[in-house]
C-alpha cells in the first residue's frame, strides 16, 4: 500500500470523544458555488444589460450571407430571419409569421419582400404587409399588418442591426481607419474566435471581451505556458498602464527593445462590444489596421467579427502557430491541454464566469475598469438616459481609434498614425 | 461603404437634445413573446385537454408491432410497454413493475402475460398478478397486486388504447367506409406525416390537426409556393365554405371544372383527433377511401396514422412529387426551403404554436371553428359531462363519413358514396 | 375486424343516462407518478444523504489516471481536476482557478503543483498558492490564496478522496483481505458494472447498491430468465436469511449440495457504499477475494470499482456468459431484452427509482434493512454525530470482511477464511 497524504490533512483528524476545532485549511468542502453579475452578462430584452446593448448597432451577419434564400441568425438571444429581396434590400425579421405563426425560413423571397409559404402573406423589409392572397381584394386592410422587423445597415461587408427602441435609434457610426481606403487596399472580415480558433465560443461575451484589457495574460498564456504564440518581442516584460476614457478603456504596454527603441502597444475597448487589438504577431506596426466586435449571440454563445484593412496583396493576419506547427483545429485533446490559448482560457471560465468567487489582484485593474464603466452605462440606460458613444447627429464624424503597435524612440509621444505591414 | 437602410428607419433617429416621440413602426423591439392556449394543446393526464383526449380510443401502434418481444410506445405523454402474450392477447402496461420498479421492457412474454425479469412476477394483459415465485406459495396474496394497464382494441391492423377512467369507457367506434370490404379489396395503414414525410413530427398535434380545415393553404403552399404538389385541378380557385356539425367540422371547396362539372371536395374533422382528407392527388374520386388519426405522442410530438381502403392491385396513395421528382427525404436543406410542404409549415410553427400572437383573418374561419368546438368539449368534460362522439351503446352503428372528391353536375347535391380509383 | 378486448374492460362501459359506479380495476388511469426518498439517493453537498456520504473516503480514480496531464473527474456531483505533480503527489482540486476562474484542466503540472494557464498562479496539491508571476514580488500575499482542494489517499492502485469537513476527517480504513499479500499474489482493479457490463451506469447509486442484499433475484434474473449466467449450483433453491450488524447487513444463502455438503454463501454491505459479493461464478471458494465500492458520480450516474486479490497467474474473475457465448457488449437490443442482467434491471428502475410506488414483499427484507440502516446514519450525521464505520484512531486495525462462498459440512459453522481458486 502506498499513501500520498496531502499537506495539512495527514493524521489531522480528531480522536475519540475529543472533537477538533473547526479547521480552515481551504479545502473545497463548504465552498460557495458562486454567481455572476447579471449587469455584465445578460443579453435578453428587458434585462438592464440587454437594454444597454440594444442601444447600439451590432454585427448580425456578413453581407454575403443575406441572399434570396432566407437564413437563420441569432443575436442578443433573439432568433431572426435574414434575407435580401430582389431589389437588394436586406430584411431582418421575426421568424414567426404574424398571421398563423409558421416560420419565414421557408418563405419565398420576392422582388419586394418575403412571402410566407403557408398562406402567402408578403412582407417588405420593414415588415409592412404588401399582399394577403387568400383574403378578399388581397387584404383590404393589409397595410395595418406588420411583421416584426429590425433596421439594418451594411458597412464594409457586414450587416449591422439596431434592436432597440425606435425613438432612440442612433446614427450608424463609422471608424477612421476604414475611411480613406487606397486603390491597392481592401477591407476583409475575419470571423474566427481568438486568432484562428472556431468562429463561435460557447460562453458569455463579456468574459471574452474584458480579456482585451488584460495584457498580463499575454506573456503567461501566450508565451510561458504555450510557447511562443505571438511575436518574440511580446515576451519582453513591459511597463503596463491603463487609461479610462469617456468612451472606453485603453491599455498601454511599453517594452524596451534591444535596439534602444520602445514598443508602445495600445489596446482599446469601446462601450459596449468594440475592441481594437493590434495584431500580436507584430506583422503590422503603427496604428491598428483592424478592429472587432464581440457579438453576443445570447447569454451563452459569442462570436467575434474582425474588420481588417490591408493591402490587396497581403494576407489579413499572421495566425499564431501552436505546437509542432499545428493550427487550433489540428490539435488533439492533449494538444489543447498542453498548448491552450484564448479559446481554452475564456471558454474554460464556464458558460458564464462566476464573478463572486474571483479574487482580483493588482494585475486585473484593466478588467475592473471595463466592468465598472459597463455597469455605469447600464445604470444610465436604466434611469432613462442615453449611453456613451451613441449619436443622433447625421453629421457625426468617424470615430478615431487609438490602438496600435508603435515603435518609437524613448520619450517620443508623437505616435505614427499610418499602419504598415512588415516584411518577414 | 454601402448602405441599405430599411424603410422608415433611415435617419429617423432623434437629434441632439430633442428626443423624438415614441415611434410605432412595428419593429420587433418590445414585442410580446406570445403564449399558447393550454386548452388546445395539453395532452397530459390531469390537464383539461388531456382529460378530454382520455375519453376516446387512440391508435397506439400497428397490430404487427405487438409481439412476444416487449415494445416501448408513448401516447398522451405516457410511456408504456406493448406486448402480445402467447394466447394472442395484446397488453399495454406501465413500464415500471409494481413490485420493485424495474422496466418490463426486459420482461419475458409468456403464454399468459409478461414476467418481470428481476424477481419474476407475472402479469396478465389486464395487470392481474399471476405468479410471485420468490414469495411463499408463489404469493398467497398475489391477486391483490395489479400492474397498471390500459384496455386495447385491434381494428384493421391498428391497436387502439383507451386511457381514461374505467367508468367512462366508451364502446369502440367503427367507420362505414371499412365495413363492407369486397374480396378484391384490402385495408392498409400509412404512417407517414403529411403525405410522404417522416412518420413523426416534432410539434404539438393540434397545429397539425387544424390544418385539415384550412383549405386556402392548398393553393398557396401546395401550388403557388412549391409548384404543383397535388392534382392541377386543385389549383382552380374554389368557392369555400365550412359547416359546423355536432361531431366536428367540414370544409367544402367547389371548383368549376373545364368540362362544366363541379369538383365538390369535402374534408372533415371529428372530435377529437380524426380527420378525413380525400386524397389531394385526385387519384381517388367519390367518397373518401381513407381517414386518419392525429396521435398526440406528447405535447411536443405527433404521429399521423391513416387507414386506407383500396383494391388489392392498387397502391394506397399517389404521393406528391417535390422539385425535380424528388421525395421529401431526397430534398436537401435548400430544397426544403424552396419547396416546403405540410411538414415544414406545421413544424415551422414551433414545438407548440403561440396562439396569442396570431392574427386570424377571414380565411381562417375553419380553424377558428375547430378550436372553438374543441374548447367547448374540454369544458364539457371538465364539468363532469361526456364529450361528443362517445357512445356507451354496444349496438352503436358505424360512423358515416362525409369527406370525398365528388365530381358532380352543377346543382347536383346527391353525392356518390362509392369511391373509385382513377386511371392515370 | 378482429378485436382483442382486455379482461374486465369488454363492454363494461355505462349505458345511456345511467353512469356506472366508480370501477377500480387497477388500470393506469389516475395512478400516482411516484417519488423517491431523498434520504437514500441524494449526493450533493448540503443534502442530508450527501453529508453522510461526505464523512467517508470514496474511490475517485485509478492511481494510473493521476498523471502530469490534468484529468476531469466527478464525484458526489462535484467536478474536480485530478493530477500528479512532479514529486509524485496527487492533487484533487476545484477546476475553477480561484483567481479569475478559468479551468485548471488546461493548467501545466509542475514539480510542486499545477499552474493556471491564464495568469500563471501555481497551486500545491493542498491548494496553497506558491507563485503569482504577474503580481509584484510574485505575490507578496500569495500564501493567503488557496485553491479549493480535497485530501486523497492511494491504496492498492486506487485514489480515494475525502470530501467532508476537515475536522471530521477519518483515518483511511484498510481491509484484511488485502493485508497479507503473498509474493505470488497481486491486487487488481475492475471497473466494469455488474460483471462485465459498461463501467458506468446511468442511474442512482443506491438502487445498484441495495441489490447486493437481494439474493432472490439471482435465481430469477440470472437463472430462470436469462439462462445460466452464474454457476449451476446457484440454481439450487436456498435457505435465505439476513443479519443486521452495527456496520452493515449480510445475507446468507444456504444450499444443500448433491455431495451432502452445504454451500454457505454470504454477501455483505457496509455503510455507506461498500459491498463484498463473492464471485457468483464460484471460481473462488472460501472467504471473498474481492470487495467493491459503489461510486456515486452524481444523483444520476454510478460507477462500481472492485478490488480483487488473486494469484498472479489467474484471471481476476470469470465473467458471466450471455446467450450464445456473447459478452454484454456483443448483445444487440433484442439480446439485451431476452437476456437481461444486473445492468438492465437496475438501470431499468429509472434514473432514480421511485420508492413510493414500490410494493415490497417478504423477499425484499434485506433491501429494507439496508435502507433502514442508511437512513439511520443519515439522521445521526444530520443531528451532529459521527456515522458508523469511521475512526479517528491512526492505530485502527484493518476491517475484517465476512463475505464468502463457504462449502461446509452440515452444521459446521467454522468458516474457512482462506480464499482458493478452483480448477475448472
Amino acid at each position: 500500500m502506498t499513501e500520498s497524504q496531502a499537506r495539512g490533512a495527514g493524521g489531522s483528524g480528531p480522536t475519540g470523544d475529543q472533537p477538533a476545532e473547526r479547521i480552515d485549511d481551504g479545502r473545497a468542502y463548504g465552498r460557495s458555488r458562486g454567481s455572476w453579475d447579471p449587469g455584465l452578462v445578460e443579453t435578453s430584452a428587458g434585462t438592464p444589460a440587454g437594454e444597454l446593448l440594444r442601444r447600439y448597432w451590432h454585427p448580425v451577419a456578413l453581407s454575403s450571407e443575406a441572399t434570396g434564400l432566407p437564413r437563420r441568425v441569432r443575436l442578443l438571444g433573439e432568433d431572426l430571419i435574414l434575407f435580401r429581396d430582389g431589389g437588394g434590400r436586406v430584411g431582418l425579421v421575426e421568424p414567426r409569421c404574424c398571421h398563423r405563426g409558421t416560420t419565414l425560413y421557408y418563405g419565398r423571397v420576392e422582388d419586394d419582400g418575403i412571402r410566407c409559404p403557408y398562406h402567402g402573406w408578403l412582407f417588405a423589409v420593414d415588415g409592412v404587409c404588401l399582399d394577403q392572397p387568400c383574403e378578399p381584394d388581397r387584404g383590404r386592410n393589409r397595410a395595418s399588418y406588420r411583421q416584426p422587423w429590425y433596421p439594418v445597415q451594411e458597412y464594409n461587408g457586414v450587416i449591422f442591426a439596431y434592436m432597440g427602441p425606435a425613438d432612440r435609434q442612433p446614427v450608424f457610426p463609422r471608424y477612421d481607419i476604414f475611411e480613406d481606403l487606397r486603390d491597392d487596399e481592401e477591407i476583409v472580415i475575419l470571423d474566427h474566435f481568438a486568432f484562428g480558433g472556431p468562429s463561435e465560443a460557447p460562453c458569455n461575451w463579456f468574459q471574452t471581451h474584458e480579456n482585451a484589457m488584460d495584457p498580463y495574460h499575454v506573456f503567461i498564456l501566450h508565451n510561458a505556458i504555450s510557447g511562443h504564440q505571438f511575436d518574440p518581442r511580446l515576451e519582453i516584460w513591459p511597463r503596463i498602464d491603463w487609461q479610462r476614457h469617456p468612451w472606453g478603456v485603453t491599455a498601454s504596454q511599453d517594452r524596451d527593445l534591444p535596439d534602444g527603441n520602445v514598443l508602445h502597444r495600445v489596446t482599446e475597448i469601446r462601450v459596449p462590444t468594440i475592441r481594437a487589438i493590434p495584431t500580436p504577431t507584430l506583422t503590422v506596426l503603427g496604428k491598428t489596421n483592424n478592429m472587432s466586435w464581440a457579438v453576443p449571440i445570447d447569454d451563452y454563445r459569442t462570436k467575434v467579427l474582425a474588420m481588417v484593412r490591408k493591402p490587396k496583396d497581403r494576407p489579413p493576419q499572421a495566425l499564431p502557430v501552436y505546437a509542432e506547427g499545428k493550427s487550433w483545429f489540428e490539435l488533439d485533446e492533449e494538444g489543447h491541454q498542453r498548448y491552450p490559448g484564448d479559446y481554452e482560457t475564456q471558454v474554460g471560465q464556464g458558460p458564464i464566469t462566476l464573478h463572486s468567487t474571483e479574487r482580483l489582484a493588482s494585475s486585473d485593474r484593466g478588467v475592473s475598469m471595463v466592468r465598472h464603466q459597463f455597469l455605469e452605462q447600464v445604470r444610465i440606460v436604466a434611469s432613462g438616459g442615453d449611453p456613451v458613444g451613441v449619436s443622433f447627429d447625421p453629421g457625426e464624424p468617424p470615430v478615431s481609434l487609438r490602438a496600435g503597435n508603435y515603435v518609437v524612440a524613448p520619450g517620443d509621444e508623437s505616435l505614427a498614425t499610418e499602419y504598415s505591414f512588415v516584411e518577414q
